[in-house]
């Protein structure tokens, strides 16, 4: 198994829970707040920088978002093994509703939201 | 490549982007936002329930936290892509991290917040 | 003009940012952000509580929690102020169309998502 | 009492609750997670747009916008009174905090983070 597979980093996770017998904490309702938590955090970073400022961080914020962005990785991971959501298919299948949601030569640089496309 | 691999589906992801030009509205900030936006949508689907009840929701909604979960991973990924941050290896390292911050010994059952553990 | 209006607060707020030349960065858009940022700080307060826990938390923590809201409020009044958007007549209004969607006699004790209400 | 006070506001939505018998699901932990959703909600109408488009939005937009910002409010009075926190007083703390934190001839058009300032 690779290194980059969501299986192994699944169950690398689940072991360290178990270890602190944290699963009494990782119902599904606690690991979505967790998980928005994290995204909070990530937000901070970009909240008064422009667009153009937000692809030029310093090599330490860098390394404070990469750690945010792996404990979002890691609370949605925890949350999949909780709920028994085969995250991968989930992506997979969301890939195809996107793909007929979103025609490449209709929305061609138009990123509105897919509810205004209907209207 | 397995199917489960990071790497694989970040590729996707790209590729879906470009084929839309997307990547113009793709800056780390906005990457940052909508996958806040689509945690606020997890929330949602928990928020009212008890712990145990997050636990046992119906086959439909849990199609539905699904893929939301789904949207997350979606942009956590175009936004390690755009930040040109390795986020399997950044998974790697917070883990590392944690298993210092919380050894299993001290923490077990226990599941205060980091700064909690220091006062 | 009594102290706890909402007025009253906009105005000091607006003042605190502008002597500090602030409102360059308080976009509608970089506003909603740190919104965000802040609910997630709230919701990390929270995160590993049980519901009833969440009532009885310390005196220090209740500090803590009571500034994070404060820094919600202060953020959705700036973005009001930003935008022209009358935060009150918002609240108002919002509130005859929830008394229209949740009438007492048919939502009492239940408390799902409006759209379910609509399956 | 002026229509913009927040402790009438309170009063109102508290029956609101009440009379739905909805106090219930109203714990500290279900509203943190429910305000939260609505930023999330907020953060969809302006995660593709410039700074400067938004500002610019449509006047429906702006209708959405300030209901999303109204269920924002809506649920941080219900935080407030379930955790017997005095909103108003909160603010005016957290504002003198703030001058303190951030005197405006040191911070005079410079958004960084507190903790950046520590550096």
């Amino acid at each position: 198994m690779s290194k980059d597979s969501l299986t192994e980093l699944n169950a690398r996770l689940k072991a360290f829970a178990v270890a602190r017998d944290w699963e009494q904490f990782h119902s599904p309702k606690n690991l979505a707040m967790a998980l928005s938590g994290e995204c909070g955090e990530l937000l901070e970073h970009f909240q008064w920088l422009t667009e153009q400022q937000s692809f030029e961080i310093s090599a330490q914020k860098k390394q404070e978002v990469a750690h945010e962005m792996a404990d979002i990785l890691i609370y949605l991971l925890r949350l999949s093994d909780r709920l028994d959501v085969d995250l991968v298919n989930a992506v997979y299948s969301k890939m195809a509703i996107n793909e007929k949601r979103y025609p490449a030569e209709k929305v061609k640089g138009d990123a509105r939201r897919a509810s205004e496309y209907e209207d």
